[in-house]
C-alpha cells in the first residue's frame, strides 16, 4: 500500500540531543557518527583514486539525511529497492535515485511515473531496473498516462532504464547475451524510456569468506557484463553504464575495467557479517559504526538477559556480537527471543554481568535491523564518554511497496 | 527511548476500505476475519469449559483494538513484554494491562509507575513481573515517586507484582522454591506493590513438535509452580494466580490444575512454525489468519522472483510457506533476501508462476512479523473473493522500550 506517513520526534528524542550517550535508554539502535564519517571518506577517497562512480544503496541506513551526507561526500546519487523508499529519498530532498529492482505492479509503476516526472520538473533524474518484455511495457505505459496527466506544456520526462541481467546471483535478471539484447530493443522502441546500461550485482559473492574467491567470482560476472555490452554495442547501441557491486567485493568491480558505477552500501555502518569477511588487502578498512544498546535485565547463575532481542535487530545473517572495545572479548549472545537476549561468560573467569550493565552489539546485518526502528541516535565523542548530536530519522523504515 | 508517535492513516489506505481484496497492493500484511474471529471464539469456548482466565499476549498482534475484541470476548485484559507495549494498549482504550516481563532501568520504571497510577485512577489496573531484589526495590521507590509526584488526595496506586520462576525456558526468572519465596517476602516489604502470583511461561514448551512431550514438560513445569506456591503458602502468604501457557501447550496448562490464567496469544493468527505442532487432540483447530499478500516481479526458466522479502515477514521461526487454499501445495518458498522471495515449482508438472501472479504467505512467525508493519489490511469473505473491511493499526509497532 501506500508508503508510511512521517511520524514527528517525540519531545523525549527532542531533548536526548547534547546529553550524554549513557542517557539513551535502552534498546536503541546508536550510530558513532566519527566511525561513520571515517567510513564515508575512506569510500570516497576510494572512488576517486579508482576514477569510478558510487551510488551507495540507501536501503541500507533508509534515511534521507546519511543521503545527503553520501551525496555532498562526491556520490552521484543514491540506490533503492522499491518504489516507497524512492519517494522518501525524494521527499527529502535527494534528486538522484535508482531503483536497481524491478516493479511490474501497475499501481506502483504509476507512483514511478509520477516521480519521475516530479524529479525531472526540479532537475533531479529517476532511473529504474527491468528484465522482463512486460515490465518494460508496463513502465512506458505508465510514463505515457504521467505525462498525459501532468500540466500543459510541461516537458515530457524520460525515465533511465537498465537491463538488469544475472551474473550469479540467482534472484531477478535475464541471462547474460541475447536475452538483455532483445530487453534493449524493447526498452528502444519507447520515447519514454532511454537505454541506459546493464544492472549486473552478485548478492552471493558479498559474503563469499576468502577475499581471491570473491575477485573469481567477480572476474566471472565481469566477464558475462563485458560479453553483453559487446553483444548490444555490436548492434550500434551504446551501453551508457554498468552498475553493480556491494561493500564485499567492491574492488573486484573497481578493478574490473568493466563496471563503472558501485553499489555498495553497508561499509557506512559495517555489520558483524560482512566483518567476517576475509579484507581483500585493496578494500578500505571499513569501522563498526552501527550498534544496539541493550543493558541487563535479568542475571542469574549461568547466564544474563538483555533488552535487546530479534525485534531490536534483525538474525537473517547471524546474530549480534558483543562490542568488545579495546578489551577481549567477554561475552557471548544467544536468541532469547523477540524480546531477549542471553549472556553467556565468552571466557574462563569472566563473570555473568549483573542487571544494569549496559552493552553494545554488533548487528549481523545493517539494512533489515535499520529497518526495525523509526529512528538512529548518532553520536559523536565515542559510545562511552561521547554526546548525543542529532537524532536520524530511518525516513524509508517500512516503505515496502 | 520514548514509544513512537502514532501515525495517521493514509488516504490511500482509508480508500482501500469497501475495495476488493484484489485492490490490495503488494507486499501487504493481510489478516481473515472471518478466520481470525473463529479463532477468538473457538479460544472463548475453550477457556469457559475449562474454567480458566485468559489474558492473551498483545506482543503477538500488537494492536489496541484487536485486544479489544479479545476482552469483549471474555479475555480478564491483555499481556505485554514492554513498557511501549503497555502504554500503546492503554492509549488504545485497554484497562487491564500485564508486563509479563522484567522491567529494570529507572526511566523505563518511572513510565511503569506513571502508568500504574493513571490506569488505577481510570478503574484500570497495571500489573509486573520481577525475578530480582533490585528489580523489586527500583520498582518501589518509581511507585513512591509517582505518588508524590501525583494530584494531592490521590488514591496510592498498588501495582500487582508477578514473581517470575523459570520452570525451563532457561531465560529470566528464578529457580523454582526458595528463591522464589525470599522474593516473594521482599515484595511484602513495600506498600506499593502487591504480590499477585507466580509468573511461570515455559517458551521452549510451545516449539515441541510432539503433542504427548508437550503436555509431559508442561506437566514438570507445572509441578515446578505448585511446589513454589506451596513453599509460599506455608509461610502463610496467599498465593493469587499462576499464569503462563502459550498456543503451543495450553491444553497442558488448563487441565494442570495449577495454572489459573492462560496468556496463549498466537492461536489469533497462528503462524506457519505452531502449524507444524502436531495438534493435540484437546486443542482447538486453529486456522491461520496473518497473510503477507505478495507477488510475482520477476519469473525465469527454472524459478520467480516475489516482492516479499524478510523486510515483509520474520523469518526467525522458519521461512513463510506458499497458501495452498483448497488445491495441492504448488510453490516452494526459498529466502531472496530483505525484498525478495524465491519461488520454485514444489511438485513435477508445476509451471514456474508468471509476473503479477498474487500469491500469499503464512509467516514462520506472528508476532515479529506484524513488527515489521504500520498495519493489517482487514479482509471479510476470503482473501481471494473478499472486500477490505477494516485497516488495523499496529500500534506498538517499534515499542522497543
Amino acid at each position: 500500500m501506500s508508503r508510511p506517513t512521517r511520524t514527528p520526534l517525540s519531545d523525549s528524542l527532542k531533548q536526548l540531543v547534547g546529553r550524554p550517550a549513557t542517557a539513551i535508554d535502552t534498546p536503541a539502535l546508536v550510530v558513532d557518527l566519527d566511525a561513520m564519517q571515517r567510513n564515508l571518506s575512506r569510500m570516497a577517497e576510494f572512488c576517486r583514486k579508482h576514477a569510478i562512480r558510487w551510488r551507495p544503496h540507501a536501503k541500507m541506513h533508509k534515511s534521507a539525511a546519511i543521503a545527503r551526507l553520501q551525496v555532498q561526500a562526491g556520490a552521484v546519487g543514491v540506490c533503492v529497492q522499491k518504489t516507497a523508499e524512492a519517494e522518501a529519498m525524494a521527499d527529502g530532498g535527494v534528486m538522484d535515485v535508482y531503483i536497481s529492482n524491478e516493479v511490474v505492479a501497475p499501481q506502483k509503476l504509476a507512483r514511478v511515473a509520477h516521480l519521475a516526472h516530479r524529479l525531472a520538473s526540479e532537475g533531479g533524474q529517476l532511473a529504474i531496473a527491468v528484465d522482463s518484455r512486460v515490465g518494460i511495457e508496463r513502465l512506458a505505459q505508465a510514463m505515457n498516462d504521467a505525462r498525459r496527466a501532468g500540466r500543459e506544456g510541461a516537458a515530457p520526462a524520460v525515465i533511465d532504464v537498465f537491463v538488469e541481467i544475472d551474473v550469479g546471483q540467482g534472484r531477478c535478471g535475464v541471462p547474460p547475451g541475447r536475452a538483455a539484447v532483445d530487453l534493449v530493443h524493447e526498452i528502444r522502441k519507447h520515447p519514454a524510456l532511454r537505454f541506459a546500461g546493464l544492472q549486473a550485482y552478485h548478492g552471493k559473492a558479498q559474503h563469499i569468506r576468502s577475499a581471491v574467491e570473491r575477485r573469481e567470482t567477480i572476474a566471472r560476472a565481469a566477464q558475462d557484463a563485458a560479453l553483453t555490452c559487446r553483444q548490444i554495442e555490436a548492434e550500434g547501441i551504446p551501453v551508457g553504464l554498468i552498475t553493480g557491486a556491494g561493500t564485499g567485493s567492491l574492488v573486484a568491480e573497481a578493478a574490473s575495467g568493466v563496471y563503472g558505477e558501485l553499489q555498495a552500501g553497508s561499509f557506512l555502518f559495517m555489520d558483524a557479517d560482512y566483518a567476517q569477511n576475509e579484507r581483500d588487502p585493496a578494500q578500505p578498512q571499513f569501522e563498526h559504526a552501527l550498534f544496539v544498546k541493550t543493558q541487563v535485565m535479568s542475571s542469574g547463575a549461568e547466564h544474563a538477559v538483555c533488552d535487546a532481542g530479534h525485534k531490536s535487530h534483525a538474525i537473517d545473517s547471524g546474530l549480534p556480537k558483543v562490542h568488545a572495545f579495546d578489551g577481549p572479548h567477554e561475552l557471548d549472545y544467544a536468541n532469547g527471543g523477540d524480546e531477549h537476549g542471553i549472556l553467556r561468560p565468552a571466557a574462563p573467569g569472566v563473570k555473568v554481568p549483573e542487571i544494569g550493565r549496559v552493552l553494545w552489539l554488533i548487528p549481523g546485518h545493517c539494512d533489515p535491523t535499520v529497518n526495525l526502528h523509526d529512528h538512529m541516535v548518532g553520536v559523536k565523542g565515542g559510545l562511552l564518554e561521547g554526546r548525543v548530536d542529532r537524532i536520524i530519522r530511518v525516513d524509508a523504515r517500512g516503505a515496502l511497496t
